[in-house]
């Protein structure tokens, strides 16, 4: 096993312990790590509650776009989780924090996402504009000429089902505009489902909007730093104090190290974590067992 | 100027007809070159004809996907120009010649591109589907499992209007079996136009389409050196007695470099040509002093 070196260790026995005495605050990668598609991994929600009722923070931390805080609680609630809306850090969310309070941003947004993006953009007084299919009407012949929204001051690309070259390319024009900010949520550039399958993520459609801007967007999801300070800023956490629980290696886990958190993996990978588990099922062992 | 250095002249005066007596063919890019959108460059009829007077073949070499060679023929008569179907090289028809003479592909193609591609594809006898619009049908709840043609072996990316998820999706399902052949037009990132202005080129969707696929296309628009060799290869050209004419630096001049042509720049840039010109009509006085 790759991770089988002195620096990774399998947790279990006593170490959960250890562990789980060094941090206050457990961050969760979702899809997963606690559910799978619309399947609660079992045990998830366990460990969950266990972790609460000893006093230990818990957040959920997702770059997936697609869902406002409130449409995260009622899925993690749907699936027996006890969640509250502020414990949700989705890079919707994210993204709109983002730009309200780093950016001090105050025009209009023109984006490449969501409906649930636009929901948490407007949450925080800003306004989207592009959300839905974008068809093209007739025989389009003035491209570059396509109608601009003026008080439009940033892109914003997330995942986005009716992506379109009529989005990619008012998205171009837009950024044309030196001033105009460019944010995306995450370069996950595929979403592996179960069996093997796998579809294309937002780092595709992010990576034609940059090629086609000549620019590179600033990325809020993991494993962008934002996304542990939006949660730490809110919570006055330690990153010394935090744990990192997530599937990836490339977004999770670096996440982890590069803000300073203990990081454990549930899944086998490239990249050297601190612990990893099988499932996060093996922690209920020792969790129960006090 | 970035080419007044020993490797790059002015051509002018004596120079032109030296450089015309040592070639054979004159390879010609057209937007940019000889039209400028629906405009022809003033004189640059004039020069094709008489470059034919003189005995020289003529071709035209163009990574734009949208047309078909009868299509083109129709435009260059319709601005003046003196052209054949068969002097014409679209990205449409040769992706359709390479798929065929190269590949020996007799499956079906997904094709994300023009009417125009399917049109050149059909014409050696290779079926394309996906052609136009590919719209979301209410809720997509299967990404992965979109229905796919068993019969499809290629999957072929031109300019597409209607460049949409779906179809990013699509193709990337295909492209998960092995043996399915990859292949993309050209990688021309954007499309320069009058005044500055640009939009997204087919590079771009390209690049969303191997990010999802983890696989590099192959292409065959310029650089790439198949778009030489399909002209070469049917008309027994020798490089050496060849002139390739263009705008762009990154694809023209390279692709004439690459493959041992005389490289001749109409717009000045940031890589050192053979020559280069204000306009080809600079090449009149040395045409018509004859």
């Amino acid at each position: 096993l790759l991770m089988s070196g002195s620096q990774c260790a399998r947790l279990g026995g006593p170490l959960v312990r250890q562990l789980l005495d060094s941090v206050d605050s457990v961050l969760f990668d979702c899809d997963g790590v606690i559910w799978r598609g619309d399947q609660a991994i079992p045990g998830a929600a366990r460990v969950i509650s266990l972790l609460k009722q000893r006093g230990k923070k818990v957040f959920f931390v997702t770059n997936n776009s697609t869902k406002t805080r409130k449409m995260y609680a009622d899925k993690l609630s749907s699936l027996g989780f006890d969640a509250a809306e502020d414990e949700v850090f989705g890079t919707a969310f994210c993204c709109a924090a983002y730009l309200r309070s780093e950016c001090g941003l105050r025009g209009k947004v023109y984006l490449v996402g969501s409906d649930a993006m636009r929901q948490e953009l407007e949450a925080v007084g800003i306004q989207a504009v592009g959300v839905g299919p974008d068809p093209v009407s007739g025989k389009q012949l003035d491209w570059a000429s396509v109608p601009l929204d003026p008080e439009v001051q940033a892109v914003v690309v997330g995942f986005d089902e009716h992506f379109s070259y009529m989005k990619l390319n008012r998205a171009m024009q837009y950024l044309t505009q030196k001033d105009c900010l460019f944010v995306g949520t995450n370069r996950d550039t595929r979403l592996p489902l179960e069996g093997g399958k796998a579809v294309p993520g937002t780092g595709c459609l992010l990576q034609a909007v940059e090629t086609a801007a000549q620019r590179q967007a600033q990325t809020v999801g993991k494993p962008s730093r934002f996304m542990f300070e939006c949660v730490a800023q809110r919570f006055g956490l330690r990153p010394e104090r935090c744990l990192m629980v997530g599937d990836r290696l490339d977004t999770d886990i670096l996440l982890g190290s590069a803000c300073g958190l203990k990081t454990l993996l549930t899944l086998t990978g490239v990249m050297v974590p601190d612990y990893y588990v099988e499932s996060i099922a093996d922690l209920l062992p020792a969790l129960q067992g006090e």
